[in-house]
């Protein structure tokens, strides 16, 4: 899995990663899915043991550009798990009273706390992406929000916090096809919404936000994934193969009851 | 003012530091009540206006031992100042919710917007504080709270928050006094908390813990002041001074109207 990693101050080109399924794949999109669906269940499990142990917290941070996945993604890779046990949470465009904070306020109130996962769909992140494309905030102000947002990621990380990141790379093409089918087809109509298309010819800057992104900000304790994500049965297998493998590694298990009720019989 | 500042890095023995009157102040007790009362009215007025330009955030920190009189300053400081721009928030012990996030879940959901004066009673510091002289986490865990603290101060500093953080230093024979005074005054009998008797016999401990956080967490943006307060109409004429004084200096000023009404009659 360590081939989508992005290593600590590693330059990225995101324009020269292929955001297409990997070639060396040997399985078929039916095997993919199959597969998908079994780790999915896996991971029901695994979630189930930490929410027992309290000892973790899981936050997983979803970001790609308009009609990458994020929703989709999400959906097919935690759509087994308990919902109990999970949370989204949606950062849209802040509102006024966010907006008289500062930029974490209103990503701190939801982190994961012990035996939870919590899965943000677009993030802080956003703080340095659509606030430096669309000009909202001077150059020193957002270029500083890397080191905000590393120490802040590093505290979680210190607090027993697991964070895994993923980049949802579909390329130009593929976000065209996508657009188009909401406009094409009358079910889809209300994702519709116009700032896609402004934001649409914004690309290379979006592309260029997102190289710095993931350069100044995938650490040891919060790494970045760049995830092939033009095919949506090779983007699910791929974070959940990430996703189960962290999971494992982390050696949960059950604990031990608090109490000494050995051999008692309820009558 | 400076007298009182701790400058960054610089190590501090409390125990060599006074914690009465300077004895070069000029005035009488009721000299200092006085002019006290008039800086009052002074921060009611500067607040005003940081409410109206809607610019700068005010958090001031109040740490201290039991009976250092954290109640009273914030009562003879900001009783003057109209409630709708100041917020006091109490940090007692962590409730369970609270210990299953990172320590500093509770504390940024309490941090002021833009307009607003909040006010620590207590605060982070407690988890390098009490955390580690009644060893309720391992050394490893609460000395990196020194870096993660800055660095969290540092965020709110550059997100246009003004911080200012007030450690009353009191003797030991003046907490004492205090303490007894709870114990042979019935309306003060509500106050008595077992607990602050157990919390003295580890004097030597709270002073050591303190030392470091002023010695470690004094920074240019988030400065500490060791302010004497055994006495208390000396304790509030210094805090109400460095307010005021911070306050003046920030040239904080009426905007004007986002409409051109000039002239307009109301008939």
């Amino acid at each position: 899995m360590d081939r989508y990693l992005v290593k600590p101050n590693s330059k990225i080109d995101l324009k020269a990663i292929s955001s297409d399924h990997y070639k060396g794949y040997q399985g078929t999109k039916e095997q993919a899915m199959e597969l998908t669906k079994i780790m999915n269940l896996e991971l029901d499990k695994l979630q189930k043991i930490q929410n027992a142990e309290k000892k973790h917290k899981i936050l997983i941070i979803f970001q790609g550009l308009d009609a990458s996945g994020k929703d989709g993604a999400i959906r097919n890779v935690f759509g087994s798990v308990n919902p109990s046990g999970v949370y989204v949470a949606h950062f849209g465009a802040p509102t006024t009273t966010e907006l008289s904070y500062d930029f974490l306020w209103r990503i701190h109130k939801k982190v994961p706390s012990k035996g939870e996962i919590v899965i943000f769909n677009r993030s802080h992140y956003e703080d340095v992406l659509i606030v430096r494309v669309q000009n909202l905030m001077p150059e020193n102000i957002w270029r500083n929000r890397f080191e905000h947002i590393n120490n802040f990621e590093k505290m979680l990380a210190d607090e027993d916090t697991i964070i895994l990141k993923f980049y949802l790379h579909i390329s130009k093409e593929e976000q065209r096809t996508r657009l188009q089918s909401r406009v094409d087809n009358p079910e889809k109509h209300w994702k519709i919404d116009p700032q896609d298309f402004k934001d649409r010819e914004k690309w290379d800057e979006y592309i260029e936000a997102y190289n710095d992104v993931l350069k100044f900000t995938s650490t040891e304790y919060a790494p970045w994934f760049v995830i092939p994500s033009d095919k949506k049965w090779y983007r699910d297998l791929i974070i959940t193969s990430i996703l189960t493998d962290k999971l494992r590694k982390m050696k949960m298990k059950y604990p031990s009851s608090k109490y000494d009720y050995t051999g008692y019989v309820v009558k």
